[in-house]
């Protein structure tokens, strides 16, 4: 493989193949991102004088040109090249001859490598967002649809109290509502330029950091370069860690669905196309999908832990498995993503159970109630809890069966529209605008 | 072991060590969060009809009395009291009589303990904050008393270019910013109203969850009802990573000083009473705390796994294991409180090497130096590149060992100033006043 | 603090609190196992000239004494004496004057606790067996007495095939068979002694490290002395992970039993005194000592990555932290004793429903029964297929809800006795008798 | 996708994709053990009278040409077949007709994939152990080779004995030999056959269980049915255990590398062509391998807790998600093979630095040695301490630097010898040979 900064005598080539890996696989997906940086990088290297006009026109020119052909998917890292930097900076001096190669003054890959993961996880958190979103809005849709059909609701596995669909799907929105809190901590953590922090030590560059950071639409700067290079790692355990809160909502949405797919339950359920089974078991509607999904957030929820292993004892200061960190991100992206997609879709099509309580089975449930209801009504407690007690072992216990439940949150008062607020107030504090206006300038003709 | 809810049955001792187990000392920890949950429950009952003006007041000045007993050390959950609700009760019906089995009205232990540990969480992420802030305005100010001491950076564990001790308390400061982040979103999340829940299903009495919201100081509701119930578990789980984020960041540092501290180093030093050693071994300076600390933190960063390995794959609805999750969470507060003023401490009696560049064996940290200050001047490149290798090759190389590094986050220009301006920012954005202000008001005579 | 090798200047009391923490309530549970290390090691240096006659029989009396004294409760590490190795020294000081001090020469306190932590371990593993035994015991014995009762058996949770308790309560036991491996296998590599490594480099003390082995009935040596103290936190972890596999088995019958005590399945009951309920909802029974169970052992399965986490990337040699290990590992094998223990408690008392296939939603169980039936009496599997699946279809499918599965393993023939005769050889590969006769040798009068 | 039990609905092809994901990837590695399977099952048909000679001969006639084929490379998942049991049983009746379908009597997916599973991972952990067996023979060759040359010997990263590299090469050796115990337990859970258990609940036909054991080369059963669907995880998550403790044991080796590499210690080197670095930075040699290998054996440390995480709280029978493991567990089996070799190739190049104790800073390494000298020859090992220290205090020690360590596993008496019969021994029980055997005769024309 040919490096650029290679010395004469060659790596072996087991060497090679053993250190590389994969890398140039996930290399791949962070090519746009790669580009952005050098056109900020070099816009800045020309505000200082470390390039002239000329040069930044001709690379500016190119770099969008590249820019664009990788969003036409019309770039790929060639046999024998060792990274998208690389790719770049061939393609560029092949284009524009050795002004290509002035890309890389004032810069190291270590702080080129930081950047491009930054922007990467940028985005990739954006688009985890807006699939959380369109599932957000599906189930406090289900949940204002479905808000007057009960369901039990357990504790301990054990029948307890009257609960709702609309309590159900309703939870699990405003738990992703918690989740885009640590969303939006791991975004505004990523969200800041670690450009010119070289190989994590500075350099003697008289760099404008500053302007980088105003380009790139980051919010800020990691300051300090040593700390800009620790982040390597601590970014991605915060950003894991974010995945896996919404990760673990998913999950255990995806247990209770097929807990209430069971025929042992059967509170819910989804068209034959959407589930597997058998001719001859026409009772079996298997939910592969809500244990897929189950499975792959499980996963994710074992992600932090994962990053943590890797990268604890390590003394500060770069380390080369750090590079070992993408293999386990960039999929945790796609799979959490496609997750959230399938939740959504899966629940586009839920049809409910709407006579649950019928089943004589579920009595027991208004026991509660009962008591409540007498004791509003002026009978003691104690009082009232014996009466309905004495009606239960002498088997008249019928009760009525209607729930009036009134307070925040209850039954009767869901409560969605604050969550709603909740949830748009957080999203707005993302400002993808911004971010999205960085780049189109950046790019623009 | 007597409870208030005992049906005649009695429960097997056997099974009843077993279930509670350890909880009992773990809600002599909460005792004043109950009360103050009481506190404001009673008052709410009374805005709502359901306990008389004499009832309340009563009530009001024995839970007050309870409060203060306890903040005094007076107060003990009794053998054979099943845990600190049961306590508080039983104290209440002793001086008041049957009026204090009133608070139990329109709750049930399940929000009791939710709203418990919420008001316990809150009060110890406050108390994180400040140890945290301790040691960053440490760390702040290590970094810029020590800004012209030069220490080799390292890549690769090998040496690479001149740091400073500047670069590095600065990075450990920076890096706790980011922290407090997570810990911010973790505060939020916990600094919502659970109470009113019930067994995670609302109840029929009228409540009024926003006044309790707002007596206790809380930011806001945990909306639903069945959502509030989830949050259990997946709030220690969010706060295990928020405290882990901080311990991460900690145990580097801890490492790093372990390392510099070998005599391979010898870049910092303790007095002696500081580290532990041997009279025959006079060189031996053992950094047993950094080494305990580092422990203890790879501890707190294994504690969001912990949590989730507990609660994964649970469906919804309260499960009795909820309950061991304060055997992990409560430790770890004490236990990352106590690093991070260990910490402070010896950071308070660090001493810096500074002659570390003097050793020959660092020379060649300048040897990137040397190429960009020639390219500054005008060398080309790849000239300067070749220059300083074949001056090095023929043992002609003589760095003048200056470091003039300008740029952002650099040697000469930490930027201390403004990772102060956000650890600061940050820290504003928790509003303690306000939580204490309410609790103030709540337990005023 | 006193310490017996102290330098002059005090270790500061902060420091000293912070450093040794819990510890000495750990060592407390090592202290029989303290003596016996001196019990062999003083055998030893007498062997080898380093203590005369006169001083072993002293030793050697006075330790068997503290020993007794040990097991009738009769000791404890005193405030200010820092752990359990200098507790025993003084107590032998105190008596026998300077003598008492000989204990020490050849030895560390590094292979004095590694020495100490292998035999408490290989006590509790033993004690682990025990109670895995009588777990097994009750399984097998379960699994005969119900082998013609009938569960449905789920796939997906949903209902599949004919299942029974024969084959459910069977295998949990060959689960535990299978851990029984991973016992053994932590078992042999604890039951080696480290003991000479001194702080893991060894000595230049000619000592018998053979002798030692044969008088601590240690199966062989740790034989390098650096592996010798790379295997603290190595021997935890392996061991941990021994736990954590029989605490996956504990872990999922407790599920399976908190799920199938559920009102919806209804497969198992216990008496009103081991489970907890309500007198107003006397459906409920909830299963807290499965649950409790599922989260200690849960807790457990969490335990390797714990120990994993606090060592990797630790270079060799001994670090401080290393004794923090004692506070996860100890706490576990009192927890896992007590699930195991109560996991045979509750299964001495469970109650199996044996009318559940009547329920007519468990109908298509037979299903796939139905199509064998058919293709082994010679139909063609497609027709049988095709015949089945049209009488379903049809409302005419009324299988006749008899099973006659007759291979190994299967719901007729459940090879039980195989399943013993497996554990049983497991059982007899670990030697117990040897190391209990060495230590009755040791201790012995 | 064409599935050959397919119900006339078409399973939507989003939730398709879903499902299926990289399954057939991994699908395509286990062909030749489905394969095996398949050859084994037909001849235990046709002794039950389930297959008739004809069908017989040309059933297993045609599987071992697919056998054959598959070793060559030519064989391939088609695009819109399902999975390499659809793959195999599709060639089978293009080649044969009707009579390819039988191979699926008797038998479903579910234990077809198990049975597939537990023949793969017996082969990838034979492959595990040879490689392993190739680093312990370099690292015995090694500890050998340099059992003279001392270098210091650490405690909390401080200078504290002499220690030798035959002590430190040796270490890592015995590590090997007690994780291939782990090894050995894994091996022996894997080596069960599960076939016959059908959908985890066995069934109607009279299958000869005990024949396709002997056939496969399997050590005993998985009797019980329902326990061999149980395996489908714990399997997993025990050879995960297993991988971890050799890469535990590896991790810590490339630690020890990269510092020992750096210029601080400089213990060690290796050729230019197996580090990477920089002509300006000729000092630099940058430990890559090493660190990619601590980074890859720390990831398959945390590869058990993950599969725990996708497994825990699972009520027993098959759940979708256990598809997943095979992402986890095959990316690991190669990666830790390519670690191991890794390790080995690069200490066949290792150069040890024979001069390390004559830097002055290592000189306090033998006061300890000195104190027990003067103690052996008779001094009181106070009046030995104090003379050592005193010497030291008046810079007045000049020890004599040399070691004479004579007892079992010290620098002059490694036991290498013993490490080695222990070694051999435990390979000696994995019994590959008859196993081979086996599939030798399952496969012979």
């Amino acid at each position: 493989m040919s490096k650029i900064w290679q010395k004469s005598i060659t790596v072996n080539e087991l060497v090679e193949n053993f250190t590389v890996g994969r890398d140039t696989e996930f290399d791949q997906q962070m090519a746009t991102f790669d580009v952005l940086g050098s056109l900020a990088h070099t816009q800045m290297l020309h505000s200082i004088g470390l390039m002239n006009n000329d040069d930044l026109q001709h690379v500016q020119r190119e770099l969008k040109a590249i820019y664009h052909d990788i969003e036409q998917g019309n770039f790929t890292i060639e046999p024998g090249v060792e990274d998208v930097h690389s790719q770049v900076e061939m393609l560029l001096t092949q284009r524009i001859g050795d002004a290509g190669k002035k890309i890389h003054s004032g810069r190291s890959r270590n702080d080129q490598v930081l950047v491009d993961l930054k922007l990467f996880f940028r985005y990739e958190l954006q688009q985890v967002v807006e699939e959380t979103e369109a599932l957000f809005r599906q189930l406090i849709a289900l949940s204002e649809k479905h808000k007057d059909v009960l369901l039990p609701g357990y504790t301990h596995l054990q029948i307890a109290m009257p609960s709702s669909f609309g309590l159900w799907f309703g939870a699990y929105a405003e738990s992703l509502a918690d989740d885009l809190e640590l969303v939006l901590a791991a975004y505004k953590i990523t969200n800041k330029n670690p450009l010119g922090s070289a190989a994590g030590y500075g350099s003697s560059f008289p760099l404008n950091r500053t302007l980088t950071t105003k380009l790139l639409g980051f919010d800020s700067l990691n300051y300090n370069v040593v700390y800009a290079q620790m982040g390597r790692g601590k970014t991605e355990r915060i950003i894991a860690q974010a995945l896996s809160s919404i990760a673990a909502t998913v999950a255990k949405m995806a247990m209770d669905q097929a807990l209430y797919l069971s025929q042992n339950f059967a509170f819910v359920s989804y068209p034959d196309t959407l589930t597997t089974g058998s001719s001859i078991m026409p009772h079996k509607k298997n939910p592969d999908v809500w244990e897929i999904m189950r499975g792959k957030c499980n996963r994710i929820q074992a992600l932090p832990n994962d990053v943590t292993m890797m990268t604890t004892n390590l003394p500060s200061g770069y380390h080369r498995e750090l590079q070992l960190l993408k293999e386990l991100l960039f999929p945790a992206f796609t799979d959490l993503k496609s997750c959230l997609h399938m939740a959504t879709f899966m629940l586009q099509h839920v049809t409910v159970n709407t006579g649950i309580l019928n089943d004589p089975k579920y009595a027991y449930l208004f026991s509660v109630e009962e008591v409540n209801r007498l004791t509003l009504s002026g009978t003691p407690f104690r009082d009232a809890y014996k009466q309905v007690g004495l009606a239960i072992e002498n088997g008249e216990f019928n009760p009525d069966k209607k729930v009036n439940h009134t307070h925040e949150g209850s039954i009767g008062n869901l409560g969605n529209e604050h969550i709603e607020a909740g949830f748009n107030k957080l999203l707005s504090s993302f400002d993808f605008a911004k971010v999205e206006n960085a780049v189109k300038e950046l790019v623009k003709a």
